[in-house]
């Protein structure tokens, strides 16, 4: 059975259990699931406003460690929602029992007063890592970081430090990976579990770790982070704070995350669509039409030369009025070809296949695949054209075809380059800003060549 | 500093001391960088055919087992040359050191007669080990997964468990999830170690195990292999047989590498791009071609409906050739709506953010995010289209806008569906796809509406 079909599967079950009233089968059913898949059953329920005040009575109904744990899956209104309808109390053992990190963005969502109040309540220790762990901008690796982690003493022994990871096994995040750090806190070195387990009982953790450590800076940029963790096959990476001084780690699955979160992001840029807090679903109506209309508007100002270019070619048009059949048909295939080219190179450099340094060849490459292209597209055209409209007219639109997907491809793959020099991503090399500007030219390499080779009746 | 600009200097030092051929310093750099990080520098100079030998003279001067650690990081061509050039001696003792899949990848890359050498060479069960898991079928789980794991009888206690831990310590790729078998190699259970780490010596394993498993079938295809181990947060996922018998795991780190891959595959897919092997930069110039043709060769012939509307109306288009000027801009539109629905559903579905059963929703709310984006845009283009073609075309150019961008985005949203419940990937409703239905459409709305309204001159 796949993922899909289970989770169907459970989320009937609980419906109809929650619309039978049946609360024993419900917590039989809640027992046996996993916080995601709860956590995704309940975000489905919740969207029809009237069962939302349902799924706060089930979640209640669990242990407060495990409400937690959900908690950390759900979508952050959700999250926001279902903090605003507990007590002080309530949310203070909930956000004891999250990890480090959920506990810092469900604090983030919350109301100054309400953090305020809370932050009172808490033990000076647990506050402090918490204002600490809230405090990073948005994006950055100190946002996605967590303080659990095994922290070992520079000078212990290893079955001092094995005692060590055993203490801390039940709250850090990872114990498969420890980091030494000096009386400072700088992260001194890193050993892993396994290299522990086999090293002699009495040997220092100094003379055993790896000191060439892998690490981020705090204020790094979330991908960046994600890419070193792929690349280097890592299970966590440590954060390092301006003064080398260690302030959490970020565990592989929060990169797998990450890594889905800028995934995603990309595609909807190569459409021109902004960024969505939530997912598709859990958007609203107008978030959707704001994230979708500025681009979509601004093209249409971009495709006034479009349009200003048939207009000085008015005459041309009118005197050859099967011109206009193949208009769409050719800056389309500008568009098509220019927006492969486009993805092809914002995708490269995303992951790391292209660095700037193999622009020129990739250029000059482009050149030989886009004359490929264009030659096969201007062939299979002129079988049209010939038969619809005759000989030269077929001729013209052939060697605008090589020429429109030529250039359209050039274009696709000179925009990314020049965004990323001037700082801008790449990524917004959109499908629909190469095709408007494929168009605009396309439509000046037909018009100009349709005048030269067919001539003006009057002229 | 970045992790690109840290490659290039690398990449630079390495190229000098290559060329002034000084051993010594080359020697040291290559000792000084990560395996994944010579592999992408050796990877750009293997690029230039006349350093191919020196690519291979380098690796040579490594240890057997860096060797094969930076061997697994290549692209698949170069490890393809890199094993012909090794005599069978050496190419035994370095598959020996790789990871069980990827030595069975490599094993792959070998002609018949060879494999079958090799593997009279090696002792039985290597030889059956690497023989089954080359066998799985590209793109399933058993072509990622690894047969070096932990695997704990059942029956043993947790001090046993410990030692067989500590044994197997050197060869295992994860050694932090542990796999309880029953006698018949099922998968009965599985324990962390840092369970384990925190039990009593004498408890059995089957005392504390978990036995509800997530685990996947070894034909399961390795992405949803990859979104389970992002969705539950797993270091790694058992697979197993038809008989549920343990037959290898999958570890994070590769179900990473496969989200990356799928990831890119659905953004070329997106602009209608087929599968490459390597990356964009590693494709040749032929395969850059043919992976882009296909799509773009389809879609002249679907454009011909856009030229046959528009060869319908061509009385209108002679009477009123303003109309012509909004032509590129419309369909354009269409197009650029209808991507940004596509992309959206498309990306959704992939990440399990929309369900099948989430359509009609999603439809509906598309109706009204379409209607506010057209009323948008056509109060954009109605500005322009006063000012350059009179209030009627105007008025013509506005309403077109609005019902195109309707439909546009309707069909970007339909299409996905339609090709799931064929059993079709949804990324196959491409922007360029969606692009020349929705050309089609925006060109018979228009000029129907133009013949409309502004009637036929003579008529």
């Amino acid at each position: 059975m796949s993922l899909n079909e289970s989770l169907i599967e459970q989320h009937d079950a609980l419906m109809v259990a929650l619309q039978a009233d049946e609360t024993e089968q419900l917590e039989r059913l809640l027992q046996e699931m996993r916080a995601a898949d709860i956590a995704e059953v309940l975000e489905h329920i919740a969207e029809e406003e009237e069962h939302r005040q349902t799924v706060f009575a089930l979640l209640a109904t669990l242990s407060v460690e495990r409400r937690a744990h959900i908690i950390g899956y759900l979508p952050e209104d959700l999250q926001e929602e279902l903090a605003n309808e507990m007590s002080d109390e309530t949310l203070l053992s909930v956000l004891e029992e999250m990890s480090a990190d959920e506990r810092a963005d469900l604090f983030n969502l919350l109301d100054e007063d309400r953090r305020e109040g809370l932050l009172r309540r808490m033990a000076k220790q647990e506050r402090e890592d918490l204002k600490r762990l809230a405090s990073y901008e948005e994006g950055t690796a100190g946002a996605i970081m967590t303080s659990d982690y095994v922290a070992i003493p520079s000078g212990m022994t290893v079955s001092q430090a094995m005692m060590r990871v055993r203490q801390t096994a039940p709250d850090a995040e990872t114990v498969y990976q420890l980091y030494i750090t000096d009386t400072d806190g700088r992260l001194a070195g890193t050993l892993s579990l396994r290299q522990l387990m086999v090293a002699r009982p009495g040997a220092l953790v100094d003379d055993l770790m790896i000191k060439d450590v892998i690490s981020v800076d705090v204020e790094a940029a979330q991908e960046d982070v994600a890419k070193m963790i792929a690349r280097y096959d890592m299970l966590a990476v440590p954060v390092l704070d301006a003064d080398a001084r260690l302030v959490g780690i970020i565990t592989h699955d929060d990169a797998m995350d990450v890594a889905e979160e800028e995934a995603t992001e990309d595609m909807h840029k190569g459409v021109s669509v902004g960024k969505l807090e939530g997912g598709l679903r859990s958007a609203s109506l107008f978030e959707l039409y704001r994230k979708r209309i500025v681009w979509l508007v601004l093209l249409v100002f971009a495709n006034i030369f479009s349009g200003a270019g048939i207009a000085y070619f008015e005459e041309t048009i009118e005197a050859y009025i099967a011109l206009v059949f193949f208009l769409p048909l050719l800056v389309d295939s500008g568009g098509n070809a220019g927006s492969q080219a486009a993805t092809l190179m914002v995708r490269g450099m995303a992951t790391g296949d292209v660095r700037s340094r193999d622009w020129a060849k990739l250029l000059g490459r482009e050149v030989f695949v886009a004359l490929g292209l264009g030659l096969t597209m201007a062939l299979a055209v002129s079988v049209v054209g010939v038969f619809r409209a005759g000989t030269e007219i077929a001729l013209v639109v052939a060697m605008s075809m090589v020429l429109i997907v030529i250039v359209g491809s050039l274009i696709g793959m000179i925009l990314p380059f020049i965004l990323n020099r001037l700082g801008w991503d790449p990524a917004t090399a959109s499908a629909p800003l190469v095709t408007s500007i494929a168009d605009a030219s396309g439509v000046l390499i037909y018009f100009a060549l349709a005048t030269a080779i067919l001539g003006l009746p009057g002229g």
